[in-house]
């Protein structure tokens, strides 16, 4: 399959490209690195990399931030950050790429546990996955071509656990390889609508 | 309890109004009409609503509009409107009430089943759901002053069927008696975090 892999230099995508990179070819896409620059918070640079690269069979996304911060002091401007980014930034991949994509491709996007579990500061994080999850569900049973979608939705991995640990407290790390396994069921499976959960 | 009702004058918070004002002093607000007029896609129209009604016990919002039309042909901009309207509508309710609502105060926001059993032509209003529904479980935990906040989550209403049954095939629909003492369940009741599902 040829593959763009948005995120690909993240925590999580540095782990999904070397993977992938065994049996597919993968376009590396990430905000300043990799093989094509894209910025998901703005729509004409997502189409500008579809137009890129064409013929692409799987569209895999391992970005996307919210605001994190107490609920107490958060602002409408700071909802908007992660409403811009995570939520629209991926919807937005799909909007766009789904008339890019090659017939019977999969989108792969990602959310969190927090969708579920909420942390303290958490908000704006639990807002936007919440919102991804339902979307995901939502867009599977209108999308042609046999196209399918599902989401990725991970509790604190372990390759995150020095820096996030102490905002999750209780939280028991998920290992890289199930975040790596739920994105190979997206990517090679033939499901579509799930939410795929890894915790 | 002195309660403002958001969308007092819709399908739904005309029953939810019925039913509270046997017992409590209920403020009516609404775009157009009502006791006090109250934009909520504008947080400075939601600002002053507070300002103007103070010492409220409960906020309840039976408000709340997204796009509703075909994913092949939906823009940025339609996926905004509901961003706007239902889902930070009702965020900003909270982030904004929460500085004005009284001690053991309580607010009660509404979804619907889309956000996990969607129809064509409703991915706008399952992202907003979805949102939502999660917001109110985060925001649960980090709300102060011993506020608790839940969410009436309905199905197909009886009172909606006429209008809207074509896009529900199959859905039952369910009594305005259970969603109106969804409610209750939150204003009365000692729940927090909760997304109640009437479905």
């Amino acid at each position: 399959m040829k593959i763009i892999l948005v995120g690909a230099s993240g925590t999580i995508g540095k782990k999904v490209y070397a993977r992938l990179v065994k049996n597919h070819e993968v376009i590396r896409a990430s905000a300043n690195q990799g093989d094509i620059k894209v910025d998901i918070t703005d729509s004409s640079s997502i189409t500008s990399m579809f137009k890129a690269v064409q013929n692409v069979d799987a569209v895999v996304c391992a970005a996307g931030s919210a605001y994190f911060g107490p609920f107490d002091s958060m602002t409408e401007d700071d909802f908007y950050t992660g409403i811009r980014d995570k939520m629209m930034g991926q919807i937005n991949l799909v909007m766009i790429g789904k008339d890019f994509i090659n017939d019977n491709g999969s989108f792969t996007l990602i959310t969190g546990i927090l969708a579920e579990d909420p942390i303290r500061m958490g908000v704006g994080l639990s807002t936007v996955n919440g919102a991804v999850n339902a979307f995901v569900n939502a867009a599977s049973i209108e999308l042609k071509r046999n196209i399918r979608i599902n989401v990725v939705c991970p509790g604190l991995v372990e390759d995150a656990v020095e820096k996030y640990a102490p905002y999750f407290p209780g939280h028991h790390p998920v290992s890289m390889d199930r975040v790596v396994n739920g994105y190979l069921k997206c990517i090679e499976g033939a499901k579509t609508g799930e939410v795929i959960k890894i915790y």
